[in-house]
């Protein structure tokens, strides 16, 4: 098996990757939606992308994938990993030498709390255009430390001065995993799908989630995304508990069809449990 | 009048502060937390903050304070703007002779399609903490670009190379305005609003959006985020079309804090309408 992933490698992605196929080959891909063609083009039977509150910036790109892309993959699997970020730096390295501290902006920021504080605070920052190319700054230079990810760390042979320096603690990453056909049911599955209306008329969505509501259907997700059309129309990407193939997610489906100017659905997956 | 906004000077914030209060003297603000705490600490008479869709990753760090802040300052405005890009260097600079593209990583992303072409796609990028930083880098720097906002060009005296990059024309940010109080009644308004509640039951959400249907209120946005108790609890962030002192809206307003277990108003406000 052979599974895409965006790359490079170090990052939270390849780690998402590996906790969905252990045993497979990973192929890093430099953008999202190379990783997603990558399945299409028969070249991996899976590819994972970050979909909710990445560093990278991906969510707008992986539902746009998923909205527009003709022949679009299908989502067949979720995972979640906590964001977990630490300072590393050359074997050796004292941690009142540090002078300069390299990563990617918004990891620079997630920490801003710990590199505000003694001793790092008398370090300056500097932007890489990701955490593992951080690390691999950190250690050409004395003096440099990144703040990166564990697996950029190992990957690069940097030792951890301080690890979990992140100002939050619960802050997670959503990822999905697209494939050629979502995944058979489960039992405890999830489903996305994607709706809009030609006319926003009030209750319109309402109505919609009469549907699920009224067959006891669990909305776990619900958010608008405006449309490419303009602000003020808008896209409704809603996760049900339950398979498109459970008998009343397929009613409600069927119903919401004919309500929806448009009805898309994204693929059924298990549901991700934390191990 | 003062105006907080998140710095650095240069960026599409400081373009949008500019637009919300052309007379006012602006003030930048490191992060978003000490944009809005400079409202509560009488520093500054509004704020001026990203919300939606940000370059900087700050979505999340405005909607905590909403959420979470104690005393947190109410919505009293909203504003939207075009992301443009631009490849901007010093004045004479060819671009055939561009070998280093400095910008936010994210920036460089949003225009990976021009950047991968003739004859930029024999350049390197390289990262920088904000855009304005990377026009700063490449006014320093023989052969290097950057790409930035219009106002971050003017701000360094850069000259524009090619103008509107991105690879999505339709890009936009969206931007809220912090005050002490929400803004008066003005006859087309929005109200910002979130909710949860305390157990998870098929249904309740549905029970709200009720409320508004059925006095025909349209719900111009609404998006479910996980509370920091964990994945499966949910904040339900809603707007509503009116101002919380109309009837309609205050009926409705009275009904839902019966059903959620956490009614929050963010505050009313003006519905933008782009100039």
């Amino acid at each position: 098996m052979r599974v895409a992933f965006l790359g490079p490698a170090g990052t939270f992605t390849e780690e998402a990757a590996t906790r969905y196929a252990p045993q497979a080959e990973l192929a890093p891909y430099p953008t999202i939606h190379a990783t997603a063609s990558a399945v299409a083009a028969g070249e991996a039977d899976a590819a994972v992308v970050p979909i909710e509150n990445s560093l990278q910036g991906a969510v707008t790109d992986t539902l746009d994938i998923l909205i527009h892309g003709e022949g679009a993959p299908q989502l067949r699997g979720e995972l979640a990993l906590p964001i977990v970020h630490n300072l590393v730096a050359r074997p050796g390295a004292a941690l009142a030498a540090i002078r300069t501290v390299y990563s990617h902006p918004q990891a620079l920021a997630q920490c801003r709390r710990y590199l505000s504080s003694p001793p790092l605070d008398r370090a300056s920052a500097a932007a890489s255009l990701s955490t593992a190319a951080a690390v691999a700054q950190a250690m050409d230079e004395e003096g440099a430390a990144a703040v990166a990810p564990l697996r950029a760390a190992r990957l690069y042979g940097a030792e951890v001065l301080a690890a979990g320096i992140q100002d939050d603690m619960s802050n997670t990453t959503r990822f999905v995993v697209l494939g050629a056909e979502d995944h058979p049911q489960t039992g405890d599955d999830k489903t996305s799908i994607c709706i809009s209306f030609d006319v926003d008329k009030p209750g319109q969505l309402y109505g919609v989630m009469g549907e699920f509501a009224n067959r006891g259907l669990n909305l776990s997700k619900i958010e608008s995304r405006p449309t490419r059309m303009g602000l003020g129309q808008y896209y409704f990407l809603i996760d049900i508990d339950g398979h498109r193939l459970d008998a009343p997610v397929r009613a409600a489906l069927e119903r919401v069809r004919e309500m929806a100017s448009l009805l898309k659905t994204f693929g059924s997956y298990p549901r991700y449990k934390a191990s």
